[in-house]
């Protein structure tokens, strides 16, 4: 167990404060930062910015030059010990001279966890670890999710009335919450590896599923959950820039070949007739190296997924309107008809977006796959 | 129109402080404070207490005794200017030698509205009106909407799932929210004249829909609607101290006759069949002096009061929860079935009470009797 000082706090905290930079922009790398100091002075910072770019701790390394040597480097992520497109991280470090290496956590890899602080402990450089891992895992709980149990973390994404409604019986909803709301959303598109949506809300509303936000160039993967191939091939996301994952229980037919010969990829994953198997699927996105899913559908495959334990957070935007208890609600969750089986809560977060409010709450219950 | 100074707003914010002490007491009379203030020093402060007992301004003028002689009073309400239970206080005003009365609003009683502070200045006191009228109307919303209006102020009461579900579909309720939510609900029944619910909360959850805090003796009238006076003689609520009165579409017969022999005293108010005159019924509260009405029912009633514009305040405790769409909901809203015709609110307010949320809104569209 380390002791950790004020000051190893603060610069813990500028390296967080750095990978939070790469939030729309590293996947499906973590978000990592660096700080190096010497004689209690910053000589070097670094982000991870792009997937194929250099490490936060090269970045650092860099921008410290020969002041690297002796100093010690806050990171918050266990530095690397393998040959990807860069050169190990660890070894770097060594070269440079670094004295002491303050982690956030290790790499969330149970394959790999500890190696790249070993190397650097057996090459004489301190070593500690743990300083803040609460506040390092929030940065990546995608990437930290797919490591440790196979799967995105996955993020429900909903719009509703202040008495819970999303939409009208007749399936009329556009547009419940206001223009603020609507860019919220945006940013958490922008931070996501995918959006997944189920087939009755690209039939009734016609989604684009895309990041407009000024600068940002990247969009998450569209996953569409349709059981029986009933997409049609004039789905507007089909024409945007971005790929498009159909996952359907159906066999190949010309639907199919129609749907892949307008760009898409169409892949079955079957639970029995006109049923998708979700834990396969969610396996599937996390061999894609897809970190954070933001779930943005209707009430039965939400309530599947929640369900099943595969929501992860929940945020909602409510808004300051009453529809009526026609109008349609959050959750189909069939079966579930007493107080006692009712699905509990940590709420996290309330604040007002615009005129609407995003309640970011986390169920308690969750599952693997 | 009146130029108030630093020092005037001070001493109005203290004389609507202490009108706040009656919150819970003053019923059917206005919370009202004043403060006596003489050479730039408060001499005197009182407030109003309890219906029967001395006004506001006596109060203040017995502990000022002769420094209220040139002094300014500042009162939350215009001064009376008839004889009540106690002489008008205007003229104990003009007897002590008040030389200038700042007054927060006039009278809401458009019959009266003005005559004290005539009377006062008829007598040569410097009179000003006006000084932070909104708070100062805060204090009194039902007092103030039955003299402008001849309704009580109708204030809604929900308890809620995030997903906006009161009860399970077989009706099971108790209890969505926590300890503290429901101390709270105690607080929003002590503060009000009546606690109105329909007949079907009765039958499912036989409620007490008394106050049960200590040092509370006053208790609010029970109002329960009930089109065919289905009101058991055994509801629990006919047991407890104070009054419950049944309004009903249906004629006196035997069942009327065994509400009465509880204690209970019938009323009917038909609009046609099985059907209660709303308006009628909020006609009638405001005869009876019910100034704050606490409406505590399910999705049926309270969707026919909101929908009639007879809500004016919402208040939804809302749990960290899932209840799922087969739950019941908030309002029931016949014929709305149409985005642009859903209802929008103000939110004013939402705060952690406990382990819920409490959400304060305000209905757009309001109505009169």
């Amino acid at each position: 167990m380390s002791v950790f000082t004020t000051d190893d706090h603060r610069h813990m905290a500028r390296a967080i404060e750095l990978a939070g930079r790469g939030l729309c922009t590293t996947d499906p790398n973590p978000r990592v930062g660096c700080v190096l100091v010497r004689d209690g002075r910053v000589v070097g910072e670094g982000w991870h910015e792009i997937a194929g770019g250099p490490h936060a701790e090269v970045v650092a390394l860099r921008s410290a030059g020969e002041a690297a040597r002796g100093a010690t480097a806050y990171v918050t992520l266990e530095p690397c010990s393998h040959h990807g497109k860069t050169g190990p991280c660890s070894d770097a470090l060594i070269e440079a001279g670094v004295s002491r290496v303050v982690s956030a956590m290790q790499d969330p890899n149970p394959r790999v966890a500890g190696e790249g602080l070993e190397r650097l402990h057996g090459q004489g450089v301190d070593v500690a670890v743990g300083l803040m891992q609460p506040q390092a895992e929030a940065l990546n709980p995608g990437f930290v999710m797919r490591m440790r149990n196979g799967r995105p973390f996955v993020r429900g994404k909903l719009a509703m009335s202040l008495d819970g409604r999303t939409a009208m019986a007749s399936g009329e909803s556009l547009w419940i919450t206001g223009e603020a709301a609507r860019r919220d959303v945006q940013r958490l598109r922008a931070r996501s590896s995918a959006v997944v949506s189920g087939i009755g809300t690209v039939l009734s509303d016609d989604p684009s599923l895309n990041v407009r936000l000024e600068g940002q160039e990247r969009q998450p993967l569209r996953v569409v959950l349709d059981p029986r191939l009933s997409m049609p091939e004039t789905a507007k996301m089909l024409t945007l820039p971005g790929k498009t994952l159909v996952v359907t229980a159906a066999s190949p037919d010309d639907a199919w070949e129609r749907l892949e010969a307008r760009g898409a990829e169409v892949v079955a994953l079957p639970d029995g007739p006109d049923r998708i198997d979700l834990p396969a699927m969610l396996r599937l996105l996390a061999e894609r190296e897809i970190n954070e899913v933001l779930l943005e559908t209707g009430a039965i495959l939400s309530g599947a997924m929640l369900r099943a334990g595969f929501i992860d957070e929940l945020v909602v935007y409510m808004a300051p309107r009453l529809m009526g208890d026609s109008a349609r609600g959050l959750f189909r969750l069939p079966g579930l008809d007493a107080m006692a089986d009712t699905l509990d809560l940590e709420i996290d977060d309330i604040r007002a977006v615009g005129r609407d409010w995003r309640i970011t709450a986390r169920p308690v219950v969750k599952a693997t796959v």
